[in-house]
């Protein structure tokens, strides 16, 4: 997918130079722990002997997913455009997240079911469809609506890009997507599907086995293993796609791409499965109390920064580690060699 | 220790008010999980319904341990002076992260043992004597040392209240400051020696032993429990003290407290052994890659923001946790509610 948007890995010698720099730092080895290794991963991520952390640009999908019909989220589908509304206005968890860490924030409607009451300010109109289709009894999408979900993500993190962004945090807004993004995960890594059925944004235990029966049908109507492509045709999620595509291009583009929560991580085993190269792009910024997360992320072997028991979505999670990068990249440009203060190293 | 300041428990309510407020804003309950938390934590430290994370200070009292006679450090005793020039230049780790936070940041001399090459600037000098006594060979400060030290963080602290600090981060700079800590934990809370003994700025597995033993006679020249005062006099920490008696005065001034890693916590034990109601001031920043420092966590009940592997001091796990504060004091303030959404609420 997204063929034209070539990744390349980290020039040779990159890491290795990065790490000898933060050796001469005023500090026993390794004394600053993951944000030591941060720091590195930031540079490689850039392609840059001097990584920065701004600018940064959350990029957050919506999308609704027509598996909400068969009970599987705690929310109405129409939640969906009012938190679209709240986000737009600046009023939800991510926008006053994004201010706190001086990111900029752009929602972007790939696919939101509701109209709204009022037309957002600064949202980005990328509708593909009004809703992917129900994923428990027919295809959620169809190959062009994939392939219009994915550059819909690319030209978004394209268009951060070129506002300078050299961090994106891809994030999502969509009742019903810890569904799809089980799903999703369960066909493209062979994750147990009943794992990856958690609370989402607050179903009881009766809730979840509801849900649990409802990804099973789904599933069984496509089973795996399915390629990226596929997996989202069969099950859905243009946001999750849109997702995928904007790491991609965003990688492609030589940004660190910070990944968000249970959502976002599904998003990222896609792009990963599709071109693994874009692993040196990605940075994991939490664990989600989404019981099923850790499961996707020892798939792909990353431990995140942040253990905050998040599940809300919208990039919140990718946000709260922005000023870890911030300090990491600090750490690199301004602090005092052993040389320069004048003291023997260890 | 430190009578006048006069700590006052939260005002009654002012818990369940920030909850109730924290449970209007437009997310699923509990979604933001120990953000939500923190704001709660945060608005009871300070007294204030509408909590704040800035201004924030950082204090960094440095000192020296005459137990570094006895080989307890991987670094030599004149390091002290060198990194308080360094942290006093604004070259070193923490005032590198002060900056990239937004902190300002106060040197403190309550007992360095070298000479510095030039007048670092900005050096506050409050040196009580240049460095503790032996304390594996007898008492390491006398009962007026202590008091001077204790007193010493205190007026550090005051001072930043007065300069409109309301977040307060005591950090630390002390050759062999990890034995120091290791022998106040074991005699005020009766932590295991051997468990508290860890590599510190980094010592191999034959320094650790050797600590060991140093530690071992050290204690058992004084055995435990001791109050904190009187811990203080056997063991030492003219900063570890200076450290207790911040966190006391700066609670007392209702400003937050944020305790950094495995030194800072030991002050945090001393000051919370003294005065229990300094709880409510505390918020726990990070878990240090110091072993020991997990069980000064578990005695007091604490569970910190940040697992990040750091063992640098300086209070640079506490830096590190301040833009969570300012996430968490941002949602309380400028989230909308459900009702200002116009979206029925969970």
């Amino acid at each position: 997918m997204l063929e034209d948007r070539i990744i390349a890995p980290p020039p040779e010698g990159l890491e290795a130079q990065l790490s000898v720099r933060l050796g001469e730092k005023t500090m026993p080895p390794g004394a600053l722990g993951r944000v030591g290794a941060l720091a590195i991963a930031l540079g490689c991520a850039q392609h840059r002997e001097r990584p920065v952390a701004a600018p940064a640009e959350a990029l957050l999908f919506a999308a609704d997913h027509g598996l909400v019909e068969e009970g599987v989220s705690a929310w109405p589908q129409a939640v969906t455009a009012l938190m679209v509304e709240t986000l737009a206005a600046g009023h939800a968890a991510a926008p006053v997240l994004a201010r706190a860490v001086g990111a900029r924030l752009t929602v972007i409607d790939v696919g939101v079911a509701s109209p709204y009451r009022s037309p957002p300010p600064g949202l980005v109109g990328a509708r593909i469809r009004s809703g992917s289709r129900n994923a428990a009894r027919e295809d959620a999408l169809t190959e062009w609506e994939v392939r219009g979900a994915l550059e819909a993500g690319a030209a978004a993190a394209e268009a951060a890009l070129a506002r300078g962004a050299l961090v994106i945090v891809p994030g999502e807004m969509g009742i019903g997507n810890t569904a799809s993004a089980a799903l999703l995960a369960h066909a493209v890594a062979g994750i147990d599907l009943d794992a990856l059925a958690g609370p989402g944004a607050g179903l009881d235990a009766s809730g979840v086995e509801r849900k649990r029966g409802v990804l099973a049908r789904a599933a069984a109507r496509r089973p795996g293993p399915l390629a990226p492509s596929t997996a989202l045709e069969a099950f859905g999620g243009l946001e999750i796609a849109a997702m995928a595509g904007a790491m991609i291009a965003g990688g492609a583009g030589r940004a660190a791409i910070v990944v968000d929560g249970f959502i976002a991580t599904c998003a990222a085993l896609l792009a990963l499965t599709a071109r693994p190269v874009v692993r040196s792009s990605l940075i994991f910024a939490h664990r989600s109390a989404e019981p099923g997360h850790r499961l996707m992320l020892d798939h792909i072997g990353a431990e995140p920064l942040l253990d905050l028991g998040l599940r809300l979505g919208e990039g919140t999670g990718g946000l709260l580690a922005l000023p870890l990068l911030s300090a990491a990249a600090a750490v690199l440009e301004e602090m005092a060699t052993f040389e320069s203060a004048g003291i023997a190293g260890p």
